[in-house]
């Protein structure tokens, strides 16, 4: 997601340390502590905005959300939305989706979402698609013996590279959606993009995909 | 395929023993016999009207193809396609799916195909798609260790379901293609219900999967 530099981003986020970690290095292995609570830890990578992890926050109160973005005016749109819900089980790090293995320990993260991430659609950028293999080893590596990636975007052609991605890594499909808003999926939180790309009549694809 | 009861069917087919063999048990493990060479063995389980099998063994006379279908008028219109292009590398049977084992011996044939396949919507007839994990264990067994099934369908319920079966079978999925003439993919052999569905601009779904 490319979004316009916002003015003032940089501050806002120092300004919020109780919803936005800045080192969150010094926290590897203690999440549960930060949060407070025992709940599962799901996590988001390029969150952009905010409204998908902010909507699962809101509606699943027993579950803590980490969204991560690199971008900094992206991420200070989504500290806007958690301020205003004054959602307490939202943190927000602006970290790399590659560099995960730094900020958490092995399987300390419960699941993982990625939605309508960028799609790089030239063969010689695959290595930066986040369903690339590389990435899935680090997903693999926090995330617990048999857990899982919800992976949802509009983009077809990343989302068949994903699906063999997926497969080929060895991992198991357990849900496909090939139009997801035909499917009417109890409790599905729609992002930004998703809206409207839905709206213009696109289908919306789906995967839930387990490790082992 | 539901097609109207051909007259004189059955004649039809027992009058042309060099493409329709009537007895396939008798040929167990001597299918390479039946057809005089070595070559690779494809088989199309549902071959319809004849219009892939044929189709494809005009454009690849260095494999032999077997069409299976168990309904006499269907396998008839096939014959009259083998017969007008005289293929040599074409037999047809009048059998069923799932019997396949008490025709072919294991590792005999080298690949299978699924095209447009029936997809039995409701969920309490699963276990009569052609994807079904009963199906998968028969094909496996008639197929080498890395052998593949290629699928096409224009169905998504059958195809979402069909990936999930694959995957979760252990099979390796190694392509994917969520409309299929947007891709422009070489060789590919048009079914008659594959032209009709596509003129009506509805995305062809195919996989390619692979056993182990």
């Amino acid at each position: 997601m490319r979004v316009r530099k916002r003015k003032g981003a940089e501050a806002l986020l120092a300004e919020n340390p109780q919803y936005v970690i800045l080192d969150p290095e010094a926290y590897k292995g203690k999440w549960h502590q930060v949060f407070g609570n025992d709940n599962p830890i799901h996590i988001e990578v390029g969150s952009g905005k905010g409204r998908f992890i902010t909507g699962m926050a809101a509606a699943n109160p027993d579950i803590n959300y980490i969204g991560i973005d690199i971008q900094l005016s992206v991420l200070s749109y989504a500290l806007d939305r958690v301020l205003e819900q004054d959602l307490p089980n939202v943190k927000l790090l602006r970290v790399d989706g590659s560099s995960l293995t730094n900020y958490f320990a092995d399987a300390e993260i419960d699941r993982l979402y990625l939605n309508f991430s960028d799609p790089w659609p030239k063969k010689k950028h695959a290595k930066r698609r986040l369903t690339y293999k590389s990435f899935l080893e680090t997903y693999q590596q926090i995330l617990p013996a048999q857990g899982e990636i919800h992976f949802k975007t509009d983009n077809r052609g990343l989302f068949e590279y994903s699906l063999v991605s997926f497969s080929q890594y060895g991992m198991t499909l357990l849900g496909i959606w090939l139009d997801l808003h035909a499917a009417n999926l109890e409790g599905n939180v729609m992002t930004e993009y998703e809206e409207k790309f839905s709206q213009k009549g696109q289908p919306i694809y789906r995967v839930e995909a387990r490790f082992a």
